[in-house]
């Protein structure tokens, strides 16, 4: 059974960096993920790191009163340690695994691929909550931005990608978007290849996907970059350092009780 | 005669701010303005900036080389001065007049519905280049930007606009685009009338506008947001503050040699 391409059954929310995480704060982004995980243990996974001193502290102040169950940290210094038995036991009886920020390259040399990986896409599976924030967002694409210009219109050659942990499939998701102008790289990457539709999420918001839907919460917006109907691109053409061109693009600009449908590509605004 | 409403047969070369002036640089979009003014007289309106000192310096070097006719600069300090015989004179066998940056609001508050602008609009009329950067680039439109969040998603509430000069209408216009990550400020002013489609200039990009239709020049990015098929849009029922909602919104990113059809709404790019 386990070897078999099987619909999750659980939740990804998927954070673009930021969230509130003041004590005093709403925090209505990691109250989401603690109500989702329904007082069981949640995994901190600060992987994407290199110095994860802090954030656990953080994280456990910031959920301390949002009746989350057991908070535990998961962090792999080193790929050989991804197979170690104390690190794969953590994630035994977890409800949710929190991914924080950091580099989303971390994630996948670190991980991907090993024994934790294959922990996460089961509890994923199994009805678990698979939450990531910054480049714990990028990484639940099944190729993922790792780096281009920000504040500026895509220059053709100029976007690093690489594959992802791909638990949301044919999707590129980009974080701090508005923030830090990633309107430019996001259409670039869709660009690329239309099949994959742009998820721009902006700091302290999230989309909250179930199956092939997802619900925006948090106070700022999310941005869907559809380009199956464009009509003429220059990247395979233009010299690099050329500047995109692509006509015909659809977007949507999604807020906090916005839903979207990833298989119909089609937002809804209920009432 | 003067008071028909005439179709102008001049050209308007609008530019995102930050075009190269380097006297030892390409100057795309200087060298463009000076061969439509054709050797004639060329204006430098500094009326945007509240200090104007070095803009006459700056741009007589930057024109120098480029067969352009005599530079002279109009200025005007306080409104009194709009109709001052010397300042009129100023304009009367120009070639070309180019706005140079600062507020928008200065440009309209000091010479808005006055005689200098009634010559702006005849030279225009009768053939000749406007050509604006930045705050000169804003004011070219019936509506324009005067204020907004860079940065950020659009928030209901947070946007502040005012009657521009209105040489190209039914369009609203931003400038350092990509570079100030205005994305979010443009869709919002779109979202407030899809009349107006959003056009968003990059720095050191133009769009050469004949007509009906454009040409983009330059190095960066030209955006068109077309509101016209929006599906969805909470503008006028969330609450200020909220971040904004629109579905359907199409979007173009264009780059140099791309052209663009006001009317018909319609990118193109020739082969």
């Amino acid at each position: 059974m386990a070897d078999q391409e099987t619909t999750p059954r659980g939740t990804l929310i998927i954070i673009g960096g930021h969230e509130d995480r003041d004590p005093k704060g709403k925090r209505t982004i990691l109250r989401e993920f603690a109500r989702r995980s329904k007082g069981g243990k949640v995994v901190l996974a600060t992987v994407a790191s290199h110095q994860p001193e802090g954030y656990f502290d953080e994280y456990e102040a910031a959920f301390a009163d949002l009746e989350s169950g057991e908070l535990v940290e998961l962090y792999v210094e080193e790929r050989s340690q991804a197979s170690d038995r104390d690190k794969l036991d953590v994630l035994d009886d977890a409800a949710g695994i929190f991914f924080s920020g950091g580099d989303q390259l971390r994630i996948t040399s670190q991980i991907g691929d090993t024994r934790i990986e294959d922990k996460v896409r089961r509890l994923y599976e199994r009805g678990g909550v698979i939450a990531g924030t910054s480049a714990g967002a990028s990484v639940m694409s099944e190729t993922m931005l790792v780096q281009g210009t920000s504040r500026e219109t895509h220059r053709i050659g100029d976007l690093h990608m690489a594959p992802g942990m791909g638990l949301v499939r044919d999707v590129i998701i980009d974080q701090h978007f508005a923030e830090r102008g990633r309107m430019g790289r996001l259409l670039g990457a869709v660009a690329h290849n239309p099949r994959v539709l742009g998820l721009g999420i902006d700091e302290d918001t999230a989309i909250v996907l179930e199956g092939d839907r997802f619900e925006v919460i948090g106070s700022g917006g999310v941005y869907v970059v559809d380009g199956s109907h464009v009509t003429y691109c220059n990247v395979a053409e233009a010299r690099a350092e050329c500047s995109l061109s692509m006509h015909d693009v659809r977007v949507h600009v999604l807020s906090s009780g916005d839903h979207f449908d990833l298989k119909a590509r089609q937002p809804s605004h209920p009432r």
